[in-house]
């Protein structure tokens, strides 16, 4: 089987990459062929042993999609977007990458399927960001997309492409609406959600971390492990059980900062907690106010979705995965 | 004031342009100038005594919002659609209007905006066909829209551009999403929809209608007139009192075909029912049951839109507009 991952560089990208080299199989099958795109040429794993491909490429080229669908992938994991934060600051370059992009990709894949009758199945990486504020106590799975930035627009857009594309036959898509993906390890990215990884992450390890908002914000997390594993669930899944509302709302873990900030403090004291500096930013409260707090999301349940239901449960696959299982300054 | 309207020859279009020529105002301003664009240029009513321009255009040529929006429109009514037969029938001329048409006028009023501040208001035609099955019972103001065709999926992303646009304050816009418009006057156009009109419109002239579903049928319906008075009420409101959900479900009527005929035979008899030739079309019955059946339109209504409450009401509508007040056949 051959696998492209467009968005391979990416935080997640590179997690899903090192677990399919590890695994050699994906969705019951052995992996001959992977081939990873960003906009930098993303790293092989040393641990796959088939054959890769790393390719630097612009997905808002129509010509990057049709050469990767040239290759007639089986599956295909499409992660690469600007995030929320860039996107409302470049209203242009947003929609080039993110709705532009994918369409490109849809429709060099539904030409492709004209042609010869190939019909890939494709993961697709959405948002949370689809929904906008007001919203019920917990959001359902029929609530209405009414994104309040231009990232959730063009995620919803893309749902939407990816929804009809698959009713007509021209692939097997699935859409995933991540949750805010927590602990993000590396530094922080432009995304507006940034704060909620580096209050846990930069303490940690005894760095400090700028809290801009209030504590009784609540939101909703899964680690990048369950992400990756989103994924895989999706990759392997039998779209017939999904049917056409084929963009669903993973579970997650609905928490207040408050409630992150306990985590951290049973995991690493109060030294590690007195590293969080309050320092409100009005436009990062602004764009965080319009986002979702809680899911009713049993749809996926249902369909064998799993993410973590505690944060001293996301803390603890962060420190075994990002830190060797140890927090610096305590004994192992 | 200078009203733009794309879409002008069509069937609501030709209302619209009639009633805004009638009436020499919208929108509480006198109209000094009308801009009617369609594929082939539209008619200018006789009554009409300001400037008036007839434009032979196609939208999904950039060049053609970038002429229009050139002469800074202070209103736009953007009707222009392939229908949903049609657009299913043909997946790139539907995406190539409906999606790209629209996005060409929405950015050629973003960069407008940008160099000059001009920031018009736009009436967006939408339809209920955003919304696909199965359905609650009635369909409230925040159920999500996963529509069944490519029309369906074409406006619901237009939808999203639009909030989106609106949000960044390039525009006022606002979308109202029909329901199906019966009784449609003229001859059947490739709409699926088009049996719910002829079944009416057909008999009460003497001449036979098919059929293609059965009788139980339920349905979502507003008349022309009613349709007109949606885009007058949506160019005058307030969009403060809207907010960032700036697409509504209108308020209609929820019958089945066997109403529709019941309010048939009232008006003209059991010969005009008779006319009526069952010939059920599986590809119609597919389309028709994806569709939303009943709403709960508080929102629109609590904003003052409306529309009938019977099909006695629909059928005196146009036996009013189209047959000037007399059914053929009986005294007047």
């Amino acid at each position: 089987m051959h696998v492209l991952i467009l968005g391979a560089g990416g935080m997640i990208g590179q997690k899903l990459v090192a677990r399919l080299a590890a695994d050699g199989a994906v969705a019951g099958r052995e992996i001959g062929t992977l081939t990873l795109v960003d906009v930098e040429a993303p790293p092989v794993p040393p641990a796959f042993s088939g054959t890769a491909a790393r390719i630097a490429a612009d997905i808002s080229d129509p010509a990057t999609a049709e050469r990767l669908v040239g290759e007639r992938p089986d599956l295909i994991f499409h992660l690469a977007a600007i995030v929320s934060g860039e996107a409302e600051a470049n209203f242009e370059l947003g929609y080039r990458i993110n709705l532009d992009g994918t369409r490109h990709l849809l429709e060099a894949i539904r030409l492709a399927h004209g042609a010869t009758g190939y019909t890939p199945r494709l993961v697709f990486a959405s948002s949370v960001a689809v929904f906008g504020a007001p919203f019920p106590e917990r959001i359902g799975d029929t609530f209405f997309t009414t994104p309040l930035t231009s990232y959730g627009t063009q995620k919803a857009i893309c749902e939407l492409l990816l929804a009809d594309y698959s009713r007509r036959g021209f692939l097997g898509g699935i859409g995933i609406r991540l949750p805010t993906i927590c602990v993000r390890p590396g530094r922080p990215n432009k995304a507006a959600s940034g704060f909620f990884s580096n209050i846990l992450r930069e303490p940690l390890v005894g760095q400090e971390a700028l809290l801009p908002v209030s504590e009784d914000v609540r939101h909703w997390f899964a680690s990048p492990r369950a992400a990756v594993g989103f994924l895989l669930h999706a990759a392997g899944i039998d779209l017939s059980r999904v049917g056409p509302r084929c963009n669903l709302n993973m579970p997650g873990l609905s928490a207040t900062v408050a409630e992150e900030i306990e985590a951290l403090r049973r995991v690493a004291g109060d030294r590690a907690v007195a590293l969080i500096r309050r320092e409100p930013d009005p436009v990062i409260d602004r764009i965080v106010a319009g986002w979702a707090r809680d899911f009713d999301a049993r749809r996926a349940v249902g369909l064998g979705f799993a993410a973590e239901r505690s944060f001293d449960e996301i803390l603890a696959v962060h420190i075994e995965d990002e830190l060797g299982g140890v927090v610096p300054g305590q004994a192992a």
